[in-house]
C-alpha cells in the first residue's frame, strides 16, 4: 500500500503534516515508512507542542551549516543555485531522508509530542514530493 | 509483531540494549524496526567493545551542541525546562529515533562491533520507551 | 529475500552503488532496507549528478569532525587505531547506518537527482559489508 504527498513550501523551516498521514493509514497494526523524495530537504520526527522548538531548530541549523558565502564556508565548490545550495545539501545529509513508524490499529506509535515533519532547507518556494509506504502485519 | 520496552535513564550517556531485542526476537528471518517513543533521547548503532567509545562521542555530542547558557547558544528561546531542554531537542533531531535491521533465523545483521543503544540527553532521570516492530518475512 | 554487498573503499569518500540494488531488486512492490554492518563508515542517499556536492560534502565532514590531533578534539580517549579512529565513530554516528526506500514494480522510489551511496570515513583500505532486504507487499 504506497501513496505520494505533495508538500509546497516556502522557504525554510518545519511543515507538519502528522494528521496527513493518520488519515491515510488503514485501521491495521503494521509498520510505516516515509521517504522525501529529495536532496535539499529532510524530514524529522520533532516536539509539536511549543511552535519555539520549531524555530530554535531552525536557527540552531542555519549557524551550524551557514551559508556559502560565509568565511567558514568557503572551501564549498558546488554553488550552481546560490549560497543556500550546498548548504542545503548538507543539511539533508544530517537529517532523516526517510523514516519508519510502527502502527497499531491504524495508529503511528508516536509520543505524545511527538509530530512528522517536512523540513524545507531551500529558500526559494518549492513543491515536495513524500512517498509514502504501509506494510500490514500478516494476519496468522 | 511488536512490544515496547521501558529504559530507566540517569543523566547523558549511552545505554544498550541489544541483548534483550535478541531475546525478544523469534527464530526467523525478516525485518526489525526500534522507534523511540520521545523527542529528547535517541536511539544509535555504534561500537560497543570499548566503554572510551560511548565516553568520546558523549564528550562530542556536549561540543557540538552545549548548554543553552553558553555563548554559543543565546539564541535559544525554548528554555522550559531549563538548559539541558533545546540541546536535548537539537541532539535528538541529529541522532536517530528510529533503526531498522535486517534479521535472519532470530538473529540481527548486526556486524562485529555494532550494538544497540538508547542515549539519553536529558540531565534528569527518565523512563523511556522503545516500540519494537518485527516484520516475518513472507514464506514463498 | 536477503543478500550482501561487498563494497571496497580506499579513503574518506562517497561510492554509489544505486544501479547495483537497483539489479537484485525483483520486479514487484515492497519495502527495501540496507543496513550497514560497521561503526566507522555510513550510507547516505544524496546528489549523484554534481560529483563537486560529494567533494564538498566530504569537506564539510572534514571540518565539522577534524582528526583526533586537532586542538578542538584534544579530549578524545579512543585512539586504538590513530587520529581517524573516533573521528570516524562520530560521522558514523551523525550519518545512517541504515537506509529504507519505498520500492513500485522493482523500481526504488527515489526522487531524480537521489543516489544510494557509502561513506567512507577510515583511511585505511577497507572492504566493507552491506546487507540488503527486500520486504514484497503482500498481494490481496
Amino acid at each position: 500500500m504506497q501513496t505520494e504527498f505533495s508538500i509546497d513550501t516556502n522557504g525554510p523551516g518545519l511543515i507538519e503534516f502528522t494528521a496527513r498521514i493518520a488519515d491515510w493509514l488503514p485501521p491495521r497494526d503494521g509498520l510505516l515508512t516515509v521517504f522525501v523524495r529529495h536532496t535539499s530537504c529532510s524530514l524529522l520526527i520533532q516536539e509539536n507542542a511549543d511552535p519555539d522548538v520549531q524555530s530554535d531548530l531552525l536557527g540552531w541549523l542555519v549557524r551550524l551549516v551557514p551559508p556559502a558565502d560565509s568565511a567558514s564556508m568557503r572551501f564549498i565548490t558546488h554553488r550552481a543555485e546560490g549560497v543556500d545550495d550546498m548548504p542545503a545539501h548538507i543539511k539533508a545529509a544530517h537529517l532523516p531522508v526517510s523514516l519508519q513508524i510502527p502502527v497499531q490499529d491504524g495508529r503511528m506509535r508516536l509520543g505524545t509530542w511527538q509530530g512528522v515533519f517536512l523540513f524545507e532547507h531551500r529558500e526559494a518556494p518549492h513543491t515536495r514530493h513524500v512517498a509514502l509506504h504501509f506494510a500490514p502485519d500478516p494476519v496468522e
